[in-house]
């Protein structure tokens, strides 16, 4: 049977667990964007200016960079939810300081701990 | 019961699918790019310059780009498998005319038709 989309349920828990990573990103609260993410060598985190893969490396990058993600709005948000266990959330912002706008795209999947992001892709429009 | 993380099986799938993705993108085969991308309004593509969402905005931005996506050698692929029916792709790359690197994430579900990317987000690096 195909994975059906958009389950108003699924979709309701994807929102929390995206409003939940964003209040994380806002108050550069390592530990609780580390408990965000995959704890695995499978995921991946492309960042606006670095590649990394597996959660050491994620860890590690969080861990020196000072201050935490520059402030942002966010202007756009679109989830998907693609079966019970799976969803996307694709956010466009704008940088407070300086105005500049980017995407953040997250895959977000539930593992044995609950929803994680297994995937995720940051970048500046140019 | 949590979805398996990278079966074998599943990991072959993303992965053919994956390299005719690839070929697709640097023939320009417009025809074949649509058809490996969901044909809904939940498909989100960010590119290297555009936000685009659902399956009319990335059809026409396809015929609107002259020549197709810039040729360019992929450096780094990382594969995920998460169940039977969903999977992220991470491609590192360079652009051969100017040397630029990028990165390119995909989500592909099983859907009805087969395996479609149904969020896509293509950045290049500062």
């Amino acid at each position: 049977m195909t994975l059906a989309l958009d389950t108003p349920a699924i979709l309701a828990e994807l929102t929390a667990m995206s409003d939940r990573y964003e209040r994380a990103l806002a108050d550069n609260d390592i530990a609780e964007l580390d408990a965000l993410f995959h704890d695995g060598s499978e995921v991946v985190r492309y960042g606006a200016t670095e590649c990394l893969y597996g959660a050491d490396e994620i860890a590690a990058f969080r861990r020196a960079r000072t201050g935490g993600a520059p402030p942002r709005e966010n202007t756009r948000r679109a989830i998907t939810a693609i079966g019970p266990d799976l969803g996307c959330v694709n956010i466009e912002f704008r940088r407070l300081a300086d105005g500049r706008t980017g995407r953040q795209s997250q895959t977000w999947w539930r593992g044995p701990s609950g929803w994680r992001v297994i995937a995720a892709h940051v970048s500046l429009m140019p």
